[in-house]
């Protein structure tokens, strides 16, 4: 579980939080979570493995606003070839559900080409 | 059909643009086919109608890249008070599927609660 | 000359234009700015060519809001091996100007290293 | 002195920090500087004192990369009715010079009338 304040930045004219940014704190949830597992994605993409989305969805519960601490928690499942990481964000403070959604992954080289899922990473997911 | 150019900022290290700039592209692609329509998405907010996101979802088919020309689509669904808009993004140059997707919207006023759907939205979508 | 239409995520709790965003339209400007010239910024980059920013600079005049459309003109000078990019961005509709700025960069290769200003910038930029 | 994380939607093609960005680290920095100095900008602005940018400025030295860690310091200045502040951003494992800048600030209020600089931030930057 990750904490994350949000940025005025990251607000929009409604007041709340801009709903595409929400997928910038599941990517910020996701790094960190790897990096806690021991797996650091900064040094998968310099052995050429990227884990680029083939797709996101995200459920807007409750608006977010400027300066909310958010939790985001982060759970994986692994699918044949493809890592799908389930994601909810809550009000740090009120605890209530701000968002909930998910990402579904693979893994490419550096020419985009889809390779198995590193063993570090299924290996990481199954002492889950 | 919206056509939008990616701009140098929406991409990120893999070299492609950066996956959460597609809900921007579908917010824009919305606008501007709302104006089409003849709906002016500034003259609803002015009169404390908002149509924020209950839910979102893109798949990434191929990646779009720097100074690509993108067409994104834009087809409206009604679904009680929920009004769906899916969405299919192209390369204008390789006519390639970059990515589809839709969103759910509600209609809410300027505190957050739920309204109908605007009339005029609604006989907008009927047209259609 | 170029018109960029403000997107609502361009927008912050405050119903304006987040100030991080002009320097987006300086970049989108700069980019459509050099394409007229007959400079494509895409080219450059896979012939190993780059313009990093060493500098930026930008004053706010007046609040943008969303769907604003913006015109932002760019007028170029060389200084040695920098070369400054100067804009201004006025409404469209009101004629106001609502900003103005600069950028300064450097041409370099992949890994970084300066290099000296490709000629056709420099006869590009001549011939203005 | 703040510690921030770069997140891998801050990069571009160029494989670094989109310069863009920078405006964004500032922010987030100046936010936390003034919490640290017992000014929550939130409750400001509930009372409808707001501190718009009236100028930028910054200073590319050495790129940033995804997952670096970066440190933002904040210094602040009184001039009449203008606030500035002056950062700088370090790598925190190389202590390499990221960026310099600063930026420029008025007090006004929700309709973004310039007000006297609130008697709390002047004290408060008295006291440094």
């Amino acid at each position: 579980m990750m904490k994350i304040r949000v940025a005025f930045a990251d607000t929009d004219a409604m007041g709340i939080v801009h709903h595409a940014n929400y997928l910038r704190y599941f990517e910020v949830a996701r790094v960190e979570w790897l990096r806690e597992k021991g797996l650091d994605y900064k040094v998968w993409q310099s052995r050429g493995q990227h884990l680029p989305l083939i797709e996101s969805q995200c459920r807007y519960k409750k608006p977010a606003r400027f300066d909310d601490v958010l939790e985001v928690s982060v759970i994986p499942k692994i699918d044949g070839v493809r890592i799908i990481l389930d994601y909810e964000i809550h009000n740090h403070e009120t605890k209530d559900l701000i968002a909930t959604g998910f990402t579904k992954h693979v893994c490419v080289d550096d020419n985009m080409k889809v390779l198995a899922l590193p063993k570090d990473m299924l290996s990481m997911i199954a002492k889950i």
